[in-house]
């Protein structure tokens, strides 16, 4: 027998037994005739002392542990001289009697400590000792008691967790596929699931009612900070539902994780903000709304008067930044230089200092006078003290490059505590998206979300007016999910097809089986998927998803440990009938 | 609003009230003025009326309604005149005030009872009205509940559900993988996983203590009755645990889900049994023990006599059939033709009545006398009336079709209740099989199977004769999991490596990560994978696990339904750097 307890568990109550316990060596020091030994599992943090008066030859096989060594020692529970309150076993240590070495450790490349002195190339090299860091242990207990709540409430509201295939088809809407070559249907491939999106619907039309699944999706795309190849989502569907029945249901789920998992309470609805609204006032489809510092649009007031750069823009408008008139020269030009980072893209800013005697000072004095810059800070509600930040330009860039800027600001403001949850449904999507490079319409959520009932008629006259009846979870300015009501009805879904370009024959190859399904008895039905990734990156704290993932894949979408993607044998290209193009490098 | 409540739901209490209800129309019939229509959704069965002489329009509307028709009714809950005890909902029935056709449907292909007039191939193609039978909606309802079953009961005992890649890397050692060519690394190939094997012993030694996954897992192989491309594992990994840890865990498990599932209390132990024990009684390593008829080997005894098909046979071995000595030779002749069927594969049967007289009556009378025949009896411990079947040959081949044999029997005496559950752990397997073909000894579970404990010396003597620290989970016969003790020394590790072949550079090409993960303190770890789909047909007493899968695949490795594997376009293939060396036919 390997332990009687963990490593976490021995108390004050225990003192005076005798017991068995395993785990690793988190650090050994020896004092005179005394070795004490951190011993770590998953549990908790154990001392161990070894004395050279009372059990000489253990203590001196002790002196030869290091690091990471693996150990399962006997011994008696004591109470401890130097209590240690910050340890859940800090009353007690262990004299031992009894010590066997289980394995050995070499010196591991990096510290195993909450802040590692490893790099990231190294730690993804080296992720089982990576692993072992309790931020990451953290992380996955996390993950794994969020899967257990999500389950347990589905359950309770009558859902079935049904898996969906993985070898499905592909199809050449949305991004792009990982394919898989078939070696019994030869010169055929699967591929793998981007989402569950028509399984669901088809489990729907099968009478399922509510379903969901906690599944792993696959996306061929070049990643960036926040991608994954492969991420997870949390999948729901539910039949005869409109779509405030979806949004009760889920705001629910969100309020049992928030409560359950968080120990917060959230009274009330979610508000629910339409598109345009999001895009107005944030400059965003997923505004972060733990704080305002929303958008004033002041275009009108400042067009006319000689400054060419308003006057040249289609659009200008500001935030207010309170309290921040105090910025010195060189701290605007800081904000000036993060404005004009490529990936925010704006020009040049204007600011406004509301100063606490009631005077002005901007960058375009020269252009306004006090009162109109009175104006300014009236429309955008400042008070003495505050600082209006402005951007001009082409209206869609400018909102997007305001939107960092609020960000920013709401950062250095302290607005955006991670302790704090402001959820927010948007709603309203457009339909459709004209895209010019193509010529034709893109479905903005995907072609099988049903317009608004009230924007039917529109499909005719104006498609691009349409709205979706679609929905998306924000929370603190992440989009933790989305989703929308369907098309269940087969004609509406082959006008839908017509409009996104796709030819009868093209419908047919790719989604026949589906339109072929609402031929027989398609009940009304709707759904949402979560980002289960970004959910717990969020609960964690963590600024990005990936030590939310226990093996995650670097930017270049690979697996650094196992050394994947790699080469396969001439053999296994033969069997499937294919051949490389290109040399290998 | 959709519905009010379900089509399962109400009950006298709720007699008087009006009620919206949705479904499918699983019936619809007239008599005289009145209409019945049987409304269907996934909780149950509702009776509505249509009465011409209360609302003739909506009467009237009622008429056009067809099988698998979606609508929405409004009506009053009544008292059924004829009530239908065999029906939850069998006391009420609802007089509809108002009607909504929300989809219409087409004549369905086959009808949607619980036994169907669909064939295989037809209802592979309509899957999603295939899904819509009682039958299949009881086994996903019973596949979901065992989930959660399992999550709860690993949950409550300090398992971690932790996510392993499915993008991870080809490995020649097993069945054949499934590859997915990378875009981003040209050339190179990911596979996915057979098992997250090397994953859940990353994560022991990373020191997650207790992991699982209930986990899709893939392999390219030809496709048996009981086999899909893509299957799911209950996958779980302990650390610091020895044998008997694993078995009494998941032990608990089985009793757990035996209570939880299906009300079934099992006491004790389960019990153990060797492999070898199991080949000698059962022919079968995994033997099923609802039933003994145990085989009893009289090669000694049958040497000798002159009877050639004995004497020149390595092994004899009969059964004792109870009280089928009265099975006539018409009878006879077709277990004779049973046991000579190619996957059988004996080369005739001998057969020898003990009947209730005291006589003896066999196949071999000329070889054999009373007192011979009556020795076998005895020796197989045959009660008058009783017939001894006996087979003669290879012993490899001969266990194995008497193996068949027994079942067959077992079958036809009705032995085999499926509502009993027989488990068994069976133990002792051997480590390493000497393949002739390729002339060394391939792992017959796999290479991370660690020898048991008092046969490691044997390692450098005699390999062959090592037993695995490995153990099956065998429940009716079906083999529902199985796993073992690994091997977490990386010498141990590299010394089996070497024993099945590799060469050092292919075990480090391969399994370096593992290797060398095994220097920073890996601790003694070992764990167990469960056949989920297996398990969940063995509950629902199905014969294939094709129907606890949603949406299958057929014996070609085909989604008939979606029509995948299919073609894809020529420029992923550029992308991907690939061409086909064969012409699409």
């Amino acid at each position: 027998m390997y332990r009687t307890h963990t490593c976490g568990e021995l108390r004050a109550e225990n003192i005076g037994n005798s017991v068995t316990l395993s785990g690793w060596v988190q650090k050994a020091r020896v004092l005179g005739g005394m070795s004490f030994v951190d011993l770590r599992d998953r549990y908790g943090i154990t001392q161990l002392v070894f004395d050279d008066s009372k059990n000489a030859d253990v203590a001196k096989q002790a002196q030869e542990l290091g690091r990471e060594f693996v150990i399962s020692i006997t011994g008696e529970v004591i109470e401890r001289q130097s209590k240690n309150s910050k340890m859940s076993t800090g009353d007690i240590e262990i004299v031992v009697d009894k010590l066997t070495i289980l394995n050995k450790s070499e010196i591991p490349p990096f510290t195993i400590e909450d802040n590692t002195d490893g790099g990231d190339e190294l730690r993804m090299k080296y992720r089982y000792l990576d692993l072992r860091r309790a931020p990451l242990q953290k992380a996955l207990e996390l993950r794994h008691k969020m899967g257990i709540e999500v389950r347990t409430f589905l359950h309770n509201q009558g859902f079935y967790e049904i898996e969906t295939p993985y070898l499905i088809k592909s199809t050449p809407e949305g991004a792009r596929d990982f394919v898989v070559p078939s070696r019994m249907n030869s010169n055929q491939f699967y591929a793998l699931p981007q989402s569950p999106q028509t399984f669901k619907q088809l489990l729907m039309i099968a009478g399922y009612d509510k379903y969901f699944q906690i599944v792993k999706c696959f996306r061929d795309e070049d990643l960036r900070a926040d991608r994954q190849p492969e991420f997870t989502q949390i999948d729901c569907e539910m039949a005869f539902v409109e779509r405030d029945d979806i949004l009760n249901m889920f705001e629910n789920l969100a309020k049992h994780l928030f409560k359950s998992i968080k120990g917060f309470s959230y009274d009330g609805d979610f508000p629910k903000m339409a598109y345009s609204q999001a895009i107005e006032q944030y400059g965003n489809d997923k505004p972060d709304t733990r704080f305002g510092m929303l958008f004033n649009d002041i275009t009108e007031m400042v067009h006319g008067k000689g400054f060419v750069v308003f006057d040249s823009a289609e659009y200008v408008a500001g935030i207010c930044a309170e309290g921040l008139a105090s910025y010195s020269r060189k701290e605007l030009d800081k904000l000036i230089d993060f404005v004009k980072k490529p990936q925010i893209g704006a020009k040049g800013l204007v600011y406004v200092k509301v100063n606490e005697d009631g005077t002005f000072k901007s960058s375009v004095d020269k252009f306004f006078d006090a009162n109109e810059q009175k104006a300014w800070a009236e429309k955008m509600g400042a008070k003495p003290g505050d600082l209006l930040l402005i951007l001009a330009g082409n209206k869609r860039q400018t909102q997007s490059a305001l939107s960092e800027l609020r960000l920013e600001m709401g950062s250095r403001l302290g607005l955006m505590d991670k302790n704090t949850y402001s959820p927010l449904w948007v709603v309203d999507f457009p339909l459709l998206e004209w895209d010019e490079k193509s010529g034709r319409f893109h479905a903005m959520h995907h072609p099988f979300t049903s317009p608004k009932p009230e924007d039917l008629q529109l499909f005719d006259t104006d498609p691009g007016k349409m709205n979706a009846n679609a929905y998306d979870l924000v929370i603190n300015g992440v989009e933790i999910g989305g989703g929308s009501i369907r098309i269940h009805d087969k004609d509406l879904q082959a006008k839908m097809f017509k409009a996104l370009g796709f030819s009868k024959e093209e419908a047919e190859e790719q989604f026949g089986f589906l339109m072929n399904a609402f031929k027989y008895g398609a009940p009304p039905h709707g759904g949402v998927a979560f980002g289960f990734d970004r959910w717990v990156s969020l609960f964690a704290g963590f600024d990005s998803i990936r030590d939310t993932i226990a093996f995650p894949k670097n930017n270049s979408g690979r697996d650094v440990m196992i050394d994947s993607p790699s080469n396969i044998a001439p053999e296994q290209l033969n069997e499937l009938n294919l051949s490389l193009t290109k040399p290998t490098e």
